[in-house]
């Protein structure tokens, strides 16, 4: 069973294809090709798995591939990479019509999109995620970036893929801890705005750990499905969709305090997520009940909960680069109850307190 | 005198205002800051000249300036140069509601536009161009870049500025070389589709090159108009835009091929546009005296005609890496006739002709 969720955006719509064994039949991705021939971006631990298998069903309908295969992780998550992707791009004279495919996680995806983005100001671009969370979250959407030395993500684009094509048997060579970074941002839309989906989530989380894949399906349905409606609401991130980011302005200090690749980006959100439970709970919106309810889902997805010690100031001026800041002032997301986020500023004293509830110095 | 064109871009329309002393009153650029705060990117030569007094406007008038001065010359048009723009943004906490000054001629301006167009995924960005080619052409439209060892202008945006505000006194401070260097995209708008503009060139070229303010104030209207009539029809040039390419490919190939910076665009945009004559001649569109018409109004205007002996094998190499290339073959801007330009491909034999009649070797 193939599900297909579409992303309504204004000036490029797409779908969303969320199945098992996509990738034994790409006649999908092929149909939406300008021109006979892609380039697909991949890494040095997806390539051995995947990569062949897609070249030879691509070259069959006589595509021509190249494929450019870059270092594994976040580290690498930067402009040398990227300009890997061009050199080979320009030595191969790849054209404005030809596609280039995302084949991998996140970084890889995220890194491909702004490529797209930017070779000759504009080429067509393909996700095929592979791991839970690129097929949750970091595929959909529109997302590109780079991470600089200053700070994560600083550098992209709003660039909308032509389509995702989410294989989820491909979760099945994904390492449990990857699998637990991803029901992070599973578990973030609940938080944000669909208890339903957190209550099913709570149901059903053992199942989910345990890889049930019909219970997979349904969640990265219905996750995309939320990404989908904010996205289509708010695609530039101008109100709304910042709601996405929960947990994220915590969590993008622990990755860049601890340095990049340390924690996993969800396992960052996750504890994001309890301090931001934390910090909502200072302001008199969230009960002691419900801090537990957050920590207790995150635990049984195998996710840490507890913030690394960097201490207040450092969280702070950590959390001043992020890009939801305004006139100085952080932005955070915020939960007025569970199922229920927004977008506010905290008091310092309310920072405080989250920390020193949520950080590991503290216990 | 203040001239408004209004560019009719359906996401993000703008206005470009021309005039004397514009950069005396820049009340019309404050009242569009989405925060009172900006970041004026500019060069060594410009910053001496316009950057002061600049500055002071916006501080008397509580906007926070932050100055980013880089190397000048079309050889720093390149990624370091756009990182030195991001370093100085994240250290200063630039945020995503500070707006981008570019303050210079093209090369500031297609930079500025694209470190606009990346940083935090866009942020406002405003046009002060102060050379002619900017002031007619690259400042107008939304096409950023960067130069790539491999290919000029091959990693950028289209990313619109929120003004332009284009002032004539600035031209009083620019090198000869450099007014007729833009002087070529003014030519080439009355080559591509303004047969009527041609011929007011023709007519009043001697004054303009010594500089008759109305007459440039006139030819920079005229030139604006015409562009942004283009662009509003075809922002991402997948069709008619591409004719304000006229003598680019060749163009481009001269810039590459002699190494960046030895000839200015512009002159090779002339001499482009005259191998683009040749080789519509030789497809039996314009006649010898159209071809001479065309070098003798270059010449006026101070134009390099002939082109630089870089022999045959290597322009159609050069040019096969051009972003006007579909399915291997190279798209050209040929003309119909003078006044109207059209996008073909070129039999071999015609490219060889045209560069055998306009290259040095030949002579
Ligand atoms: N663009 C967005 O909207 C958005 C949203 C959320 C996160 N992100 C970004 O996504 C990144 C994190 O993505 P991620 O969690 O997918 O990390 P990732 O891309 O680093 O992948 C995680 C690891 O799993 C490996 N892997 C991938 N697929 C596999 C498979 N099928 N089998 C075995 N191994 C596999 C990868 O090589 C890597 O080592 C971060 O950089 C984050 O900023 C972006
Ligand atoms: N984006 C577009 O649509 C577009 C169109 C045409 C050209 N371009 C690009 O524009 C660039 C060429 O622009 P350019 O010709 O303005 O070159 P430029 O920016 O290098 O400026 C030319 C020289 O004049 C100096 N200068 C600028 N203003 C001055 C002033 N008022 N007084 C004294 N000196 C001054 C500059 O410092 C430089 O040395 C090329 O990189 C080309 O690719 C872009
Ligand atoms: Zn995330
Ligand atoms: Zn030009």
């Amino acid at each position: 069973m193939i599900r297909n969720v579409h992303v309504d955006i204004d000036h490029a719509p797409y779908s969303i294809l969320i199945g098992e064994g996509l990738l034994q039949s790409v006649e999908p991705l092929i149909a939406l090709l300008a021109q006979k021939r892609v380039a697909i971006v991949t890494n040095e631990t997806i390539a051995p798995l995947y990569l062949a298998g897609l070249v030879a069903q691509l070259e069959a309908a006589g595509v021509e591939c190249q494929s450019i295969i870059l270092p594994d992780g976040e580290k690498y998550k930067t402009w040398d990479s990227l300009n890997l992707i061009f050199d080979a791009l320009l030595t191969a004279r790849a054209e404005r019509k030809t596609t280039l495919v995302a084949l991998g996680g996140g970084v890889i995806g995220d890194m491909t999109g702004f490529a797209a983005a930017v070779y000759q100001r504009g080429v067509p671009f393909i996700q095929i995620p592979t791991t839970l969370l690129a097929q949750v979250d970091s595929s959909v959407g529109g997302k590109t970036a780079i991470n600089h030395p200053l700070g994560k993500n600083m550098l992209g684009a709003f660039y909308q893929p032509k389509l995702v094509l989410a294989d989820l048997s491909t979760l099945s060579t994904l390492p449990q801890r990857e699998f637990s970074a991803g029901m992070a941002e599973v578990i973030k839309y609940g938080l944000i705005d669909d208890l339903e989906f957190l209550v099913w989530l709570e149901e059903n989380m053992d199942a989910l750990m345990a890889r049930d894949v019909d219970l997979i399906a349904y969640a990265v349905e219905r996750c995309c499905q939320n990404k989908a409606r904010i996205v289509a609401a708010d695609e530039k991130e101008t109100g709304q969709r910042a709601l996405l980011n929960l947990g994220h302005t915590f969590g993008h200090a622990i990755e860049a305090g601890l340095g990049y690749g340390v924690w996993l980006h969800g396992e960052a959100v996750a504890a994001g997520m309890v301090l931001a439970a934390h910090a909502s709970r200072a302001l008199g919106h969230l009960q002691a009940a419900d801090v537990d309810r957050v920590i207790n889902l995150l635990q049984r997805a195998g996710l840490p909960v507890v913030s690394p010690a960097l201490g207040g100031e450092r969280y702070k001026a950590l959390m001043a680069q992020d890009k939801k800041v305004d006139a100085g002032r952080i932005k955070f997301i915020l939960l007025r109850q569970l199922g229920e986020a927004y977008i506010g500023e905290l008091p310092e004293i309310a920072i405080d307190t989250a920390l020193l509830a949520g950080c590991e110095s503290s216990k």
